[in-house]
C-alpha cells in the first residue's frame, strides 16, 4: 500500500460510536471537529429513548447493529476494560472495522489475540488500546528505546483522577463516596530530566490522594487506615485521605483532568547524553482519549481500504496515517 | 506486510556509512549499541588511507560501492543537505536502500521526488529527512494536527549551535571565526504550555547570540552592525554579537549540544483544552541524528524485505519498525 496517497476528496469516513457514556460523548464532540467524518449512528445498550446525543445523531439498541456492515465504516467502541471491550471488540470485529482504547496492561497480549483472531476471521481491521497510556505513550516508550538503546523510560502519570483507585476507595466499609488523584513526584521528574538515570521505587515516582465522603457514624480514622494498608493500590505509596462533605466533592472533584509524562534518558557514547520528553496536560482525560480514538478510526478506514486485516496497535501506524491531510501536503506543510 | 511479525532472529542489518564526518562517526557508534547491525564498510571522498574509524570497519573510496548492492542491506547517508545529499541520496537510491538526513525544509517536496523516482526505477527503499527536524519533530507536528485539529502548533529550536547561522557570520568581512546560538524566548513557551494559544513573531519565539572572533585590525562596531542587520538570517531577531579570543572560542564553544520543543495547545470542546509537548535535550546533535538515522536504517530494512519501494519520510513508518524487539515483545513490554 503507498501511505503516501491519502486522499481527501474520499467520501467522509462512516463512524458509529458504541457507548455513549464520557468517551461516547467525546468522539462525537471529535466528529465536529473532523469534517473528513462523519456520525451515521449511535449504538447503546440502554433504552435508545433515554439517550440524547449533543447532535442530531439517531440512536439505536445495540442489537441493531447486526447487518449495518455497509452502512459503517469504522466502530468507535466506548465501553469499559474491565467489562465490556474484552468482550464486545473481539465479538463486533467479526462484522466491523473497530477502534477501542483498551487499557488494562497486563491482559493486552490477551485481548490482541482475541480480537485479531476475529478480525482476521471477519476480514475487518481493528485498532486496539489505542487511548494515551496505552497510545501515544506507548509509542513514546518505543521510539524511546529504539533510538536510545543504552538508556532507561520512566512514565509518570498525573495530576489525575484514577477511576480504579478511586473505585477501591469506595469500597471501603465506612466511605460513602471518594476520589483518587495520582501525583508524580516533581522532584523525580526533575531527577530525571536531568540526564542521570535513577532507581526509583513505586514510592518515589508517586503519591496519591484521596478525598473521601464518610457514611454517617463512621469511623475516620480506621477508613483512613484501610485505605493506605489496601494491597497493590495503596500500600507502595505515600497516600494522603482527606475527608469532605458530599457537596465540595461534588463542587471540587468532578473534572477529569489528567495527563503525564514519558522520559526516556540515553547515552550514545561515553559522555554525551540525551533526553527525550513527552508530555501531555490535558482537561479532560474522555475528551481527548476520544480525540485520539477518532484520528485512529481514520487509520483504520485506510488500512481496510489498502488490504490490511486483522488486528494492529498505535504501534502498527504510520503517523501519516493519523492525519486527514495527504502526504504532499504533510510534507511541505509539517514535516 | 505484517508490521507485527518483526524477527529478531535474523542476520544482522548490515549498513555502511557514506561520509566519515561528526554524522558519520555518530552512525558508527550507534551501530556498537544496536547488536541487530552491523558496519560492513565506511565510504568516503578523501583518501581511505586518510580515514581512521573508531572501529576496525574497512574505509573504502565512494567509487567502490558500485558493485557492492549485494553486501550492503542500508547505506546510510552521513553528507551535507547544502551540497551533497540533492546529488548523492538519487544517485545512490538507484542501487541502494539508503537512508538520510536531509534538512533543507523548503526543499523537500523536490528531494523527495528525484529520490522517489530513482528508488522505484531502481525497485529499492529510501527514507528521508530522518533526523529530528525535520524527522523526529515533524512525527509530532503531524500527530497534534491530527489529534487535536482545532489548535495550533508552536516549534521552538535550541539552545543550540546553527550551523548555517554560524557560516553566515564567517562570511562577514573582519570575522575570523565565529558560532551562532539559537534560543527559544522562555517566556514564550511558558505562555504556549499554559494552553493559550499566541500569536509570536519570529522575534518573539527565539533570539539570536553570536560569539565572534575579529580579524587583526577589524572595526568590531562595523561587524556587529552587518551581522544584526543581515536579511533573513537576523534582521527578524533580536541578536547579541560578543567579541572573543581564538582560544575561547575553542575552548567554550565546541560542543554541539542542540534540542528544541513541539507544543501543540488544542481544543475538544468550548471550555476543554489540552497541550502534548514534545522535548529535546541532546548533548550531541550529531550523535543523537545518527542514532535516529540508524533506527531508520533497520526500519528500511524491513520495509525493503516487505516489498515495500520508494521513497518514505518518518511519517510512513509505523514505530514497531524502528525497534529491534517484535511486535509480540513491543505489546507485552512496552506498549
Amino acid at each position: 500500500m503507498d501511505h503516501q496517497q491519502n486522499d481527501h476528496r474520499q467520501a467522509p469516513v462512516r463512524i458509529a460510536i458504541v457507548g455513549y457514556g464520557n468517551l461516547g460523548r467525546g468522539v462525537e464532540a471529535a466528529i465536529a471537529k473532523n469534517p473528513d467524518t462523519t456520525l451515521v449512528g449511535v449504538y447503546t445498550r440502554r433504552d435508545p429513548a433515554s439517550v440524547r446525543p449533543a447532535s442530531d445523531a439517531p440512536v439505536r439498541a445495540l442489537s441493531d447493529l447486526a447487518g449495518q456492515r455497509a452502512a459503517v465504516d469504522v466502530l468507535v467502541l466506548c465501553g469499559g476494560s474491565k467489562d465490556d471491550l474484552p468482550v464486545q471488540t473481539p465479538q463486533l470485529a467479526r462484522d466491523f472495522n473497530v477502534v477501542d482504547s483498551f487499557d488494562t496492561h497486563a491482559r493486552i497480549p490477551e485481548h490482541f489475540a482475541q480480537v485479531d483472531a476475529a478480525a482476521r476471521a471477519g476480514k475487518t481491521t481493528a485498532l486496539i488500546c489505542a487511548g494515551w497510556d496505552p497510545g501515544l505513550f506507548s509509542i513514546q516508550r518505543v521510539m524511546g528505546d529504539a533510538l536510545l538503546p543504552d538508556g532507561a523510560t520512566y512514565t509518570f502519570w498525573g495530576k489525575g483522577l484514577s477511576q480504579g483507585h478511586s473505585d477501591a476507595i469506595r469500597h471501603v466499609a465506612g466511605v460513602a463516596a471518594g476520589v483518587q488523584y495520582t501525583i508524580p513526584v516533581q522532584s523525580a521528574i526533575e531527577q530525571v530530566r536531568s540526564g542521570v538515570r535513577p532507581q526509583l521505587s513505586t514510592r518515589e515516582k508517586h503519591r496519591r490522594e484521596c478525598f473521601v465522603v464518610l457514611k454517617p457514624g463512621a469511623d475516620a480514622e480506621a477508613v483512613r487506615r484501610a485505605i493506605v494498608a489496601m494491597p497493590y493500590y495503596f500500600d507502595e505509596y505515600d497516600t494522603t485521605v482527606h475527608f469532605i462533605s458530599a457537596e465540595e466533592l461534588a463542587r471540587e472533584h468532578s473534572g477529569m483532568a489528567h495527563g503525564g509524562f514519558v522520559i526516556r534518558s540515553g547515552a550514545t557514547s561515553a559522555a554525551l547524553k540525551h533526553v527525550i520528553e513527552y508530555r501531555l496536560q490535558l482537561d479532560s482525560n474522555p475528551e481527548f482519549t476520544a480525540s485520539t480514538l477518532l484520528a485512529c478510526a481514520r487509520a483504520v478506514h485506510r488500512l481496510h481500504r489498502a488490504g490490511e486485516i486483522g488486528c494492529k496497535t498505535l504501534l502498527d501506524i504510520p503517523p501519516a496515517l493519523l492525519s486527514a491531510k495527504t502526504g504532499a501536503q504533510l510534507r511541505a506543510e509539517l514535516l
